[in-house]
């Protein structure tokens, strides 16, 4: 084999995939991000990772058009309102309607799919349990209960026998940990978008969780979140 | 709860699919057919699919244009040339090139997320593994491991506390006892459209591997099928 072995990053945008995309970077892959215009209302993540995937040297950056409203179900892709100033500084527990079904599913299917076509064997996703929005499909146990599925769905392991193997290597991190070692490998956050709800402006809300679940992220790591916040 | 249960019914427009749904309409479920528009050069399937849902009474029927091309490396999808003639009665074990990286984890993980939206519990699909043509998302193994990652991804069932049930009711059946099941329920062979290849009037090719496994089967049946081939 000559070069660098090839991976499948999943790039939202948004901080965690960004820093994702760095760590992959880091161990010597040569990185395929893929996005998702999923209908989302805040499409002006998808320019963020654009932004992203160049700044930190993917060899690729794909956008693949996928039509979750058919669906229906969420706020972030129906006209259901974005929960903002909840209680507690974290949501706890109950999972939020910026829920979308089975989101990461489709995205992961899709990077299953790309990763066999371009030979790649590792596919890493920017999922994390610790200061996370309380979403199923972001946990350890259906990580591996994905990966397991891969192994089985597969010319390239069936047939070929080689082994998929998918990385979330923020899962166990503090949103604080994250940024940390985000800046360690030269993230630019000013790059990343968050907001769930941002003004016509763009500018990030500031209230609504992901606004909420960063801000204490850059407190607690001590440091300034380089991004603009609606007045 | 008033009325059926709904079920989500993965509906190609080939014969196995058509008996899936006259199964799932057997056992009593309001089934809601979906099908995938994924630039498959046979995309006669789709009218195909329309009549069959209609003819076995779906109560909704969505296509979902996805666009697996993105990926290419399929002769069902790109312009790799589709086999023909091969020698073996039924192609064995090997992964022919009609193999579409990921699709039955993509097709799977869209209607995962549009089961939890209506409500269903149930998911059917038409994979067999008998008469199969080496596809590894067609094996019971992938099926399993599928169902165990469902449960694990959605609010439904993580908070909700349900289980979603992955049905492959042909999963160990012969083309030919498919045929008759679907004979018995009243399922319209003629409508079900197999052909990798049509020509350019629609008409079957009879000679790819999936006109070869569906002429064996209605021999094998004592049937004839309705369908005209091309001469």
């Amino acid at each position: 084999m000559t070069g660098e072995s090839r991976a499948v990053v999943l790039l939202s945008g948004g901080m965690d995939s960004a820093t994702c995309l760095a760590i992959a970077r880091s161990e010597g892959f040569a990185c395929h991000a893929v996005s998702f215009d999923y209908g989302q209302r805040h499409a002006r993540e998808l320019d963020a990772a654009r932004r992203i995937a160049r700044q930190l040297g993917a060899v690729e950056h794909r956008i693949i058009s996928i039509d979750l409203r058919t669906f229906g179900g969420s706020a972030l892709t129906d006209h259901i309102p974005v929960p903002k100033d909840r209680s507690a500084e974290f949501p706890g527990r109950a999972i939020p309607v910026t829920y979308v079904p089975a989101r990461n599913t489709v995205f992961l299917s899709y990077a299953l799919g790309y990763a066999e076509v371009i030979g790649a064997w590792d596919i890493f996703i920017g999922a994390n349990a610790v200061d996370y929005s309380g979403y199923p499909d972001c946990r350890p146990e259906y990580i591996e209960a994905f990966e397991r599925m891969a192994n089985l769905a597969l010319r390239a392991t069936v047939e070929g026998g080689g082994r998929m193997i998918l990385h979330a290597p923020l899962m166990s991190l503090t949103k604080a940990d994250i940024i940390r070692r985000g800046v360690e490998l030269g993230v630019d956050y000013g790059l990343t978008h968050s907001c769930y709800d941002p003004d016509p402006a763009g500018r990030a809300c500031g209230r609504c969780d992901a606004c909420r679940i960063r801000r204490a992220g850059f407190r607690q790591a001590g440091l300034d979140d380089p991004i603009e916040y609606a007045p």
